[in-house]
């Protein structure tokens, strides 16, 4: 059923779950598609038509009933399950990635780091212990541990070599990518992560709000 | 001009404009917005309209100059000149800030590190020596070194008190919030980062392709 459901749409479906969670945190029970474009700076139409894709979720006139619309959300996004991750390179963002309170909270589970540096191996991080393991077994522990998510977490130039050999590890069916360079995939999902973009679209604001002011 | 531009029209600029330095990386000097839309799964009328809120950057038939649509980007997206920028917390998401190279490359240059931990105070981070400053000298040293970005990359706890601390510094302008929660900011500019959506994002086509699969 979602096969032709177009990249950006599934951006803002995530975008309309976190939104949807703050608003159950806050005690309320419906929203409105114009309440829901305010809080995410799109139109109301745009978000009826993205929610339509997958049926009617509310009576015209009361809005969305919110825990409905959570539910559907996460059978939509795939996270009605947990998925196993594990994150090669534990480095920065890898140790980042491996704390991050909200991935958990989504059905996320970190359960493996791997990396190449020896006097790593055997420790283990965070609360929840996550063990760092020698990057050369990556493909065995990935079979037995049950991970479908692989995250590139290495410098650039090691990226593409990493994702090569995420790619002959049988149980993989998605990499995310935080390296900052272009990398290519066969027969899994790609997800590529870009900080930057959130740097440009705050110093767009910034930058049109003080032509609007000259 | 700029200042009736949607929020996702700002980000999908970002995109864009990643994709022209790809491509000029590449040795290419002309794009088709078909290109840019197949690279960037995004229908190439989409494209045009986006481009259009600028005036127009190409001819009919040619497809786009990539040096001058980079440039034009640049200097719609603010990145023409360099922006300061300032991290609050020097953990795992805010070291990996300070040491990613992507950020440098688009004119965010880090120039200090605040944090409220004792021991860090006086050390330096990455190949350019970023130092690491106590955050109750965090508002003089903003004015001292011109930052106009804070970005948040403390636990979800502190975050909304370090926003508020941030909106009193009066150099800053703009904040980037990586924690996972939501805050609230009054005149300056926010982007929230939530590094879940791009696992959504990802296990969203996993699914739908699986369901196409069954």
């Amino acid at each position: 059923m979602n096969s032709k459901i177009p990249a950006p749409v599934a951006k803002r479906l995530a975008l309309y779950h976190r939104c949807v969670i703050t608003l159950l945190e806050s005690g309320k029970e419906l929203v409105s598609s114009n309440e829901l474009g305010e809080r995410l700076s799109l139109k109301s139409s745009q978000i009826r038509k993205d929610l339509s894709y997958f049926g009617g979720f509310g009576k015209r006139g009361s809005g969305y009933n919110l825990n409905y619309l959570k539910e559907s959300l996460e059978n939509i996004l795939g996270i009605n399950r947990p998925w196993n991750v594990g994150i090669v390179g534990a480095g920065n963002i890898g140790m980042a990635l491996a704390n991050y309170e909200g991935l958990l909270r989504d059905n996320y589970r970190v359960i493996a780091l791997f990396d190449r540096n020896l006097s790593k191996w055997g420790t283990s991080v965070g609360s929840r212990r996550i063990p760092i393991i020698p990057i050369k077994e990556m493909c065995s522990k990935i079979e037995e541990l049950s991970i479908e998510i692989g995250v590139i977490a290495v410098p650039a130039e090691y990226a593409q070599s990493i994702a090569n050999r995420l790619m002959e590890c049988k149980k993989i069916k998605g990499i995310i990518n935080f390296a900052p360079v272009k990398i290519y995939v066969k027969n899994v999902d790609l997800e590529d992560v870009d900080i930057s973009i959130s740097f440009k679209a705050l110093t767009f604001k910034i930058w049109s709000e003080s032509l609007g002011k000259e």
